[in-house]
């Protein structure tokens, strides 16, 4: 439990960053090379790596390296920390929405 | 559009840790006082209310004061701000495999 906490805030934080969540956006086109990648930018490539470190290291991103490239995939799964825990709280929500029904239904005068 | 970027960095930033992330949940059942949501946790309510406080920083949550008591509430509108950046990346995704459909339908030859 304490590694599954761990992880989705490892991904929040990943994506509390504009730079990293371009990646995201482009690799979503499909793998890019880490140079392509840090030309959309205005950066240096050295301060572009750390962005790339960090998605890597909590698995928004894989890269491999083929001669002198470096290619960035996006694992669109890693994504699905996200999802699920927007899922659970519309769940949460849902389950007191029909709560609160249940209430007027039952208490019909004290709703009017 | 830099003050949209730096308001979705906060939001993602905010929901980086476990704490708010549990606050959130706990007020997606219904508003609740400071002292009970601190209760559930097993920090003081000094380094408690800094997790309040970022939470309201950001807009996730309102809070008001009623005599001693400060009521916490969800303002679920706010974590839209995830739910559409997550829509556009599926956006790009959904385009990217119509693009590779229609480049199999233009060139059976190569994809077979």
């Amino acid at each position: 439990m304490a590694q599954y906490s761990s992880s989705v805030d490892e991904v929040f934080a990943a994506l509390a960053d504009g730079t990293r969540r371009s990646v995201v956006g482009a690799l979503g086109r499909g793998p890019a090379s880490v140079g392509d990648l840090a030309r959309s930018t205005s950066m240096t490539l050295p301060s572009f790596m750390k962005h790339v470190h960090t998605l890597e290291r909590c698995g928004l991103i894989h890269t491999s390296k083929s001669g002198r490239v470096r290619t960035c995939t996006l694992d669109r799964q890693r994504l699905g920390v996200i999802d699920g825990w927007l899922a659970e709280q519309r769940k949460v929500w849902e389950d007191r929405t029909d709560r609160l029904e249940q209430f007027v239904i039952a208490n019909p005068e004290e709703a009017s």
